[in-house]
């Protein structure tokens, strides 16, 4: 198991419509998605695309959103996680456990906002950050593995 | 003033080279510098090469350092900022303010770890999130400005 590229820095904010005009105006990034809801992650999406990654604008969505603990220490918002490419996340989640590490949930990949297979690390692994591995889109054969 | 490419996320640690065995032994990311110290900036460093950005593992280093007071608030580390290559930094510069967000320090640019100039914009003109822009290596004189 070895990280590839990142695919994106999530960053959690209070309102993505307002962080998505910041990044536009203020910063020039105006290459951005409309406002996309994932009830089933209990997240609101906005994807700002720069010359080689993505900023996953992140707001909370429904009352079991798992962004809500993080605004409370950061109203503001701030940097969330950061997502990595792997070859193959099923091997990548036994590589993590193997190596002693702790998978969220259950430690079954789901389908995440970029529509691929993804895990999250415990942020206690990696010196207090949130660590999203990512099926590399481009091996993904669609059915929850790797091509 | 567009952004660029991501240069880097910053990740403040206490302990930079134990975060780099981290990143080496659980996540295969081995393609890492030494730590090396920056006493004018009040840090240690070692950059974590990635297929497309780097990870700048920081350190606090001396009383005056800018890392202790994230460290305070987040003990065990985490992400700290993000980075974005600029083609003229002091364009760049004029453009924040004219645009109504707040340069830390004098706002003169300051050569970085990176051996060019940056500035910092103030996380709150951010969603909270700390935004380092750099004058793009490639685009460098050398003497403070763009080629």
């Amino acid at each position: 198991m070895k990280l590839g590229r990142l695919n994106h820095v999530g960053v959690a904010t209070p309102d993505v419509a307002e962080a998505a005009r910041v990044y536009a105006e203020l910063y020039g990034a105006a290459d951005a998605t409309a406002p996309k809801d994932f009830p089933q992650l209990g997240v609101r999406v906005v994807f700002v695309t720069l010359p080689n990654m993505q900023i996953e604008l992140i707001e909370p969505l429904g009352e079991a959103s798992p962004i809500h603990k993080f605004l409370e220490k950061n109203p503001k918002g701030g940097q969330h996680h950061m997502c990595f490419e792997v070859p193959d996340i099923l091997a990548a989640r036994d590589a993590m456990r193997a190596r002693g590490a702790t998978v969220l949930g259950s430690g079954e990949p789901y389908i995440g906002a970029h529509g691929v297979p993804v895990i999250f690390v415990h942020p206690k692994d990696s010196g207090g950050v949130l660590i999203e591995l990512m099926q590399d889109p481009a091996l993904y054969d669609g059915a929850g593995g790797h091509a």
